[in-house]
């Protein structure tokens, strides 16, 4: 047996989205690609800026001594000093770029934070409907993820987080904009979150931390603003990448950055330097280090995403589907009709419309829409999620 | 406390050539980079081929739709399968796409197949010297790390290997060429060590594998040739990266095949996809992918690095070091006069000349010299070389 016990358990259990991309994969070969309405992968369809080509193709013609070589496993002081800057702008705190690391991605990010603060049998908590790969991630350094079921409205439950938590908790990861539920977690409930947060550290006697993954924060409709979790909760650390806001998903490059006033704080980051040396990383891919350095204000055009929501909003709530209007993300996650999500979503894929059963994200009875897709996807599905609630008999 | 218990006391005993690096850099500051000769660190000097820097435009450039967006966890199916073609040709074994995954360098790569293979507790040996690293990536997923002692001129011990075999042993890891000796193990060692691994797993019931580390394959001298394991063994994993080849290790990119005779072949490749993902590698980074598909036979002036290899191994021979004349990869390993290899390392800084002591490689005694640097660094050294011996007393 080549394999150990728990990844030949894990391949069996694997991730509904990938299995909903290879099953899509199978119809795409059958009916042709053009036939199919491909709403499973949150791969973004928008083309990354113009500045990001233009600073690709400067980059690759620079012809600097050393340009692709080791730096740091921290990544270039430069570019942890230009993002340092962008989240003063941003978060509206000050931090030096010693307080920074490039990671490759998001999920390279999590893994890092993740290595640094778990020891065996650690329980970190996250609020359903959330990103299942997190229970792997957790997993990867012997933790162990307990999933607190969010409000109706997807909401944060702060009571129910406040009495999930015990001595072994090392702390809790948050989501939003909210994959996959589009949620932005308001600042009323932010204050909340990080009030409990206090008082149950120090009832602890010691910290509890938010790890907040935020590659979505930029993608926020309707004037919408995320709240900066670094002003309300110094135990935090966030992680992010630029694949949503870049439309580089493929690239694998992010940060993450530790709050100055974090208990413990320069071990945190010292750890997560090597823990990102150890795992395996290294380094952030160096040219995309230098890449999004010159580009950390910029983002693709939010407004083609929020067009592409109000269409499919309105048009499965026209339809009678019960969708919440999300403020940000590019993802919708309606109830299932009839109340089974591997029902329905099945029902759909016979409409040639993929999309991933909600107990992909921990919560069944729901199912997740990426709508980062072309319009004309959108437009010809249309037809086929009309027909598909029209086959469930009225509750 | 923010760290888990066992980063923390990873953060004492870190790295040797990183924490050489760091001295370096302080020395640097003292006295002026040019006047120190750091040989700490394997940072290739050499500039990529000019192949890389026109490809990279030329894909800078291009605006096809979805370039820099996700794809299969493996990576993309031309790059798998130019690839999968390199390794027909390089390893004389037929080879589908299908048994190769791009990964985010070696480092990525290691973790990946170690993920994958290691139940808790589980036991790879290798031979020392070696790159210590391997000790954290077998850690990191619950195994342990077996030190077996290599022969007197750096070659494999494949009788002390069998003795350290038994039945917790998951597999071998090899590097050849060898960091930090430069040895390239002689193909009847190979066979020797082959046939050695048939008849144990053939005992023990159970395939004990053998992972080769080979990111100097091509980076060898005076004709030498890095057999094939592919060739001599089945249950044969092979890793290896394009930073020494193309001079990009900042760039993190490279791939794992495992032979398509392997036991439980499919598995392990599918475990290994797995893991590539959930790790939070994702996928190696796209970009580079595509680049190095269209540069498998391209390489930097290997003969620059023969020149500098016979440069400073003539120079110290004729002072006096017991040193022996390595085969690839660019780096020697010579005998610390005196025997005490951080004595010796502190005598050349000194003489404002970084190395790195041999107990950084899990054999003390000895210390490594990266000549990856500028022909002038070398010829600069030469004189602080031959006052640091002349202060040691003759044995």
């Amino acid at each position: 047996m080549a394999v150990a016990d728990n990844i030949r358990q894990m391949m069996t259990r694997s991730s509904w989205i990938r299995r909903m991309f290879e099953a899509g994969a199978e119809l795409k070969a059958q009916h042709g690609a053009d036939k199919v309405c491909d709403f499973s992968l949150g791969n973004p369809n928008l083309m990354p800026p113009p500045e990001f080509r233009e600073t690709l193709i400067r980059l690759a013609r620079d012809d600097m001594p050393m340009k692709h070589s080791y730096m740091p496993n921290a990544g270039y002081p430069a570019v942890r000093g230009a993002v340092a800057d962008y989240i003063r702008e941003e978060y509206g705190i000050g931090l030096k770029p010693d307080n920074v690391i490039m990671t490759c991605g998001a999920g390279g990010g999590l893994n890092v934070i993740l290595k640094t603060m778990l020891n065996p049998g650690d329980k970190m908590l996250v609020s359903t409907p959330c990103f299942v790969e997190y229970r792997f991630y957790v997993e990867n350094h012997g933790g162990t993820l307990e999933f607190v079921p969010g409000k109706q409205d997807f909401d944060l439950d702060v009571e129910a987080l406040e009495e999930s938590i015990d001595a072994r908790t090392a702390g809790i990861i948050i989501n939003s904009p909210n994959n996959p539920s589009g949620r932005v977690y308001p600042e009323e409930t932010i204050r909340e979150l990080c009030a409990m947060l206090e008082r149950k550290s120090s009832r602890l006697g010691k910290a509890v931390y938010l790890v907040s993954d935020e590659p979505y924060r930029r993608i926020v409709f309707d004037g919408n603003k995320v709240p900066s979790l670094f002003k309300f909760y110094d135990n935090t650390i966030i992680v992010t990448s630029f694949s949503k806001d870049l439309s580089i998903p493929g690239e694998r490059i992010g940060w993450l950055a530790v709050h100055p006033q974090a208990d413990d704080g320069a071990n945190l980051i010292n750890g997560c330097i090597l823990c990102n040396r150890i795992l395996g990383y290294v380094n952030a891919p160096a040219l995309m280090q230098r890449a999004v350095a010159d580009l950390l204000r910029i983002t693709i055009d939010v407004g083609e995403y929020q067009y592409k929501r109000d269409k499919l909003y309105k048009s499965l709530q026209h339809m009678g589907y019960e969708v919440r209007k999300p403020e940000g993300a590019f993802y919708l996650f309606p109830q299932a009709p009839g109340g089974d999500d591997l029902a329905f979503v099945d029902m759909l894929r016979q409409e040639l419309i993929l999309a991933v059963p909600g107990r992909g994200f921990a919560l069944p009875g729901y199912f997740r829409l990426a709508y980062c897709v072309d319009d004309e996807i959108i437009e010809r599905s249309l037809a086929g999620f009309s027909r598909a609630i029209k086959k469930i008999p009225a509750a």
